[in-house]
């Protein structure tokens, strides 16, 4: 199959996104560090970042090398069958590598970034906030123009989207190793120094007395940034894949169906089918440069309003510009073909468009000028035990109306396209991922630039700009936020239905007791992975809770300020704990998979899939969208509201933000990746388990 | 179809339950009620829990009425095609009326026993332990005979299982007005109480002082007692008749399969198979009589233990007993039949013997000389929001066993006999369930005679012995909950099955956009229901802590014990407030299921059905476990450890019992309703669903 020439629209995107990224990387290096004592500060959290990152790696490294020798040896190649799967393999690595390269290089700007978006807070807002923004631009530039370039490369030079899932399964395994290591390490620093010094000696944030203070702001780059950063790369690369999947897969078959009648595929519109997806997120790409550079200038003046209307600019755009290449991609094909192309645009289009939705209603739950926030502050008022249980609640309830999103979505685009329309649904809701990344990262680098400003002594104006460049990035966060769980969502189901084309399963019938068992497992394993990742948190947490104490009791001139904490202790509690918590609920996620598919055959593996990506998706959104709610309840009390900071409400709205803590920035996001890992981990792993009876499992019901 | 003579056991087993129930009633009654004080404690309670029951039953009269309407007019008659649905509909009516009756006389008893329990203790442990036994055992005798004698009757005189669905229906709507209801009762003057006057004024529990400590007593009896009576009930009656339905089905076709082979039906095997169920669980309730009798000789040393080894010396018996009756119910059948009889046999011990081991994973969990609760206890040292995180996370993993568990049970039980083997599996657990709710009853007797026993000013060793009894019923309880999920769980799954036999779903397959939009909302399903559940406590609550600070600080002499604190204010808003909040909750779980099958027709209802049965599992599992786990640390920390009562460890302990509280005695047992009652509505309303596009739904993909 002939790849078409409109293919190098995504390779070209990708590398202007990476030039423009190696751009705002100058840009931001330029800028001056800012006084001795924040270089100092910086340079704790730079040596943090890098010490945990080269553990990470290092532990990374042997676990890609492993699963490469996996994959090459146990596998049967698709390509060339008999021999060994040594295209897939590769792919595998290279996409591992980009992964970790995008997260490095993303991290090491915002780490960069920091200090100097701290320092131009003396000159201004704006200046404040352009540094921020550039810093958090690298990291969604490289991530999106990684992603383009890897994926068009591989397929131009083996014309086969199988190869290209090696990539993405590289992509998502580094994902879940950094979104969940680092999830816990942020939150482990992030509790731990709210616990003893905010609760029990009334330290301020990011007060330089807290021995945890620095490892919490290590936490911010290894989480919030390299961590959201790599999530967003596994889901897109996903994305793309599935549909690539998906329309070789048809292709095959020479029809494709949807609930408005068959068309009849051509090859050549096999191979334009093939490449739609990649086409139209180079041109999402393009969107959010346009968009990133919309924000840039307008971020003077509401850095806050700038950042949604960047968003909602991308996506004017994107419709546009995606109906022209519509247009290009439409040329030389059967006007039956043209018009499932024009319905394919529709889809992706909706999919953009419901992701802003979901967006919107997570920014709903999570605003404390919203009913379900204030709620949950006024729960503050009868003490710790009730602000939990009403948070708890909303964060549930909150569930409902993004479900009813994506069902609507779901059930549009299958209507319009097909399973296809599903997979480009998915691609559609993350073409401007470009503008999420970038928005989202701008948030812990502000966070830190606070932090630092609080550090170096800037005094009361300075860290009042950056807590307003602060709260600016909040919305852009919970948006993030809907996008990621909207967008991971439709990509699994993308991928459930590629693997079930793949693996050839005639239908996943609930009513067989092996698929239901599947489906049990599935719904359970999302349950397992969010205690997992919580107790982990919780676990290390105390441990920091006890370092901190002993710090302050063994030398109470760290609390006077007249000696300096143990800040190296504090981090490597949470590097530590982090990377040894991460390896069950890593191992989990590969084996469990493979283990239902070879006992129960994969019609079971499918509806464990099934299980996994709707239980999956209530957790998620539960966790995020509580998590978030429970935060702004604590700010917005803080802001004077209830009696304000120090009183019993302000301490049970604490309790509920710290619960919360480990809930949207630990299990509840990294529950997207697992997904992913999971999905793909059938896909890659299905030519082994087609040995056990064919497909049917060991114990076939 | 001749109904075989054998049905006869399960008559007889019924009746001499009844017969047994009124002679506990008389043994209860005739006991001395105590002094003044006592009788005008326990006047008030059964004041509170009548007037609360009266309304619940006004209310419940109108909704029975109307639903008679909806099902004798709008659906059609299966018994008689082109008439009235008389025949349900009237046997909806009586399985009301049975469940309304059971949960009244088993609550009235506990009404009458408290007060008799409190004064017996003063004789002695045996004393106080054999009035409150038999309190409860008039509930547990009460529940079984009620169901026993009413499905047999329908049975006998219609001989359609179908007919025996409707007074399945009628306990199943009761039981959720009684479970939510109940439990939102029950947990907004516990919350309430424990709030102001534990956390704030230090009382004591069950302190006279305390104005919603007669509150708290009223919502034991009428959540834990009528509650937890209804539900299993509820519970019973619905497996029995998926059993019936299914045997009933088989016979049709003429075989019936599992993976052992086919086995051919004749008409005498066929009307065997489908009074098994009855006969097995009369078999059932004889076992559960003699382990009565055991605990009655064993109770005096050992409470705790006489229960649980009564539950066991129950078992035994059941498996013999069933042995023999299955030699019986041989009679005539051939050769195949009779070893399909054997391998019924086996599930039916196999469900029982999992319903034991279930029971076992929860106490595990809830236990505080076990791991995850000493964990969660220990996790109080640092603060209010790690004893949540620590709680939160036991209770996820606690999902874990169960589930495996189940899947195993699931799994042999279809093995041995198909998916009617899956139904006797939920028979089997359920048959002893006459022990399991009389143990379960013997609770809350307990505990408000604990509390009057306070009230009544009985003195230190009185209270002590009534403490002893109390901490017996725990391990009871946790156990109880575990069969309860259990046996729920296999019931809605052969109900599932059922309903796709009845229904001719060929397959429901999870491929399918539309049965996959199904398992999503049922996969939502129990979490909304959750949300709105734990809100409406914790709405309620906050409304009661509102009312008691308000009548310590206007008349602070309640504080001093001078004036009576206005117990009726406390117990109307629990009652209005329940009553308010069980509205939305119920009409969700009719009319849920009705407009899935509308929409999306049957397979995609079936589907909604399983998606809501595992994630309903999931969030049943986790809350009842995280609640008892929370509830036993506290009470270990009040045993001394770590502090003991009144340090900041044992607030923060407090905080986890409160949020557990509306997680163990609200949501999380109410889910097991739902789930029924939605998996009836499916079946019932077929016959409405199947009109339209021929039950392919409005919208069908």
């Amino acid at each position: 199959m002939a790849v078409p020439i409109i293919l190098i629209v995504a390779l070209i995107a990708g590398i202007i996104s990476i030039g423009m990224a190696l751009y705002f990387r100058y840009l931001v290096l330029k800028e001056d560090p800012g006084n001795e004592r924040m270089q100092e500060v910086a340079g704790y959290i730079e040596d943090g970042a890098k010490t945990y990152i080269k553990i990470q790696y290092k532990i990374l490294t042997i676990f890609v090398t492993a699963l490469f020798l996996i994959m090459l040896f146990l596998l049967p190649s698709r390509i060339h069958p008999g021999s060994l799967n040594w295209e897939q393999s590769l792919a595998y690595l290279i996409g591992s590598a980009g992964s970790m390269l995008a997260g490095w290089l993303g991290m090491y700007v915002g780490i960069k970034a920091n200090t100097r978006a701290a320092q131009a807070c003396t000159k201004g807002t704006k200046s404040g906030f352009d540094v921020a923004f550039f810093g958090g631009s690298v990291m969604g530039l490289t991530v999106v123009g990684v992603a383009l370039i890897g994926v068009s490369v591989i397929y131009w030079i083996f014309g086969d989207p199988y190869v290209v899932l090696g990539f993405s399964f590289g992509a998502s395994s580094i994902a879940l190793f950094m979104k969940c290591g680092g999830g816990i390490f942020t939150k482990t620093a992030d509790v731990g120094a709210d616990l003893v010094g905010k609760a029990e000696y009334d330290l301020p944030e990011d007060d330089p007395r807290n021995p945890a203070t620095i490892a919490d702001n290590v936490g911010d780059n290894v989480g919030d940034i390299a961590g959201m950063g790599s999530d967003l790369f596994d889901s897109y690369v996903a994305s793309i894949v599935a549909a690539m999947m998906l329309a070789a897969a048809f292709g095959v078959v020479g029809t494709i169906s949807s609930p408005l009648g068959n068309v009849t595929l051509t090859e050549a519109g096999t191979g334009v089918l093939v490449v739609t997806p990649l086409v139209l997120c180079g041109v999402g790409l393009i969107a959010s440069l346009i968009g990133i550079y919309f924000i840039k200038l307008k971020g003077s003046d509401e850095p806050g309003k700038a950042l949604n209307t960047g968003t909602y600019f991308a996506t004017l755009i994107y419709f546009g510009l995606s109906a022209l290449f519509t247009l290009l991609l439409a040329i030389g094909l059967t006007p039956e073909e043209v018009g499932l192309l024009w319905r394919i645009w529709g889809t992706s289009a909706i999919g953009l468009f419901s992701g802003i939705v979901l967006g919107f209603t997570s920014d709903y739950f999570t605003r404390e000028d919203k009913k379900p926030t204030s709620n949950i502050a006024h729960a503050a008022q009868e003490g710790h035990a009730v602000v939990i249980l009403s948070g708890f609640s909303y964060g549930l309830l909150s569930v409902v109306p993004p479900a009813i999103g994506i069902i609507i979505a779901m059930a549009v685009a299958y209507w319009l396209s097909g399973v296809f329309g599903v997979a480009m649904a998915a691609v559609g809701m993350l073409a401007i991922v470009g503008t999420i990344v970038s928005n989202d990262a701008y948030g812990p680098i502000v966070d830190n630039a606070r932090g630092i400003a609080e550090q170096g002594d800037l005094g009361e104006d300075v860290i009042r700009t950056a807590d307003r460049l602060d709260s600016a990035g909040n919305t852009a966060k919970a948006i993030t936020k809907g996008f990621a769980i909207g967008a991971a969502n439709l990509t699994v189901m993308a991928l459930l239905f590629s693997f079930a084309e793949e693996a050839d399963i005639p239908n996943m019938d609930l009513l067989n007791v092996g698929v239901l068992i599947g489906a049990f497992i599935g719904v359970v394993v999302p349950a397992l992975f969010s205690a997992l990742l919580v107790l982990a948190v919780q676990r290390n947490a105390a441990k920091m809770v006890d370092e901190i104490r002993r710090q302050f009791e063994e030398n109470p001139k760290i609390l006077t300020g007249e000696v300096a904490a143990d800040f190296q202790k504090t981090i490597d509690i949470a590097t530590k704990g982090s990377l040894r918590e991460l390896i069950i609920p890593s191992i989990i996620s590969i084996t469990i998979p493979i283990s239902v598919g070879i006992l129960f055959g994969v019609a079971s593996l499918g509806a464990f899939l099934a299980g996994a990506i709707l239980s999956g998706f209530v957790f998620a959104v539960f966790m995020s969208n509580a998590g978030g709610a429970w935060d702004n309840a604590k700010k917005w009390i803080e802001d004077g509201n209830l009696g304000g900071k120090g009183t019993e409400v302000h301490k049970a709205a604490i309790t509920g933000d710290t619960v919360g803590d480990p809930f949207k920035d630990t299990a509840g996001p990294s529950i997207n990746t697992l997904l992913v890992v999971m999905s793909l981990t059938a896909s890659i792993f299905m030519g082994l388990l087609l040995l056990f009876n064919g497909g049917l499992g060991l114990i076939p019901f």
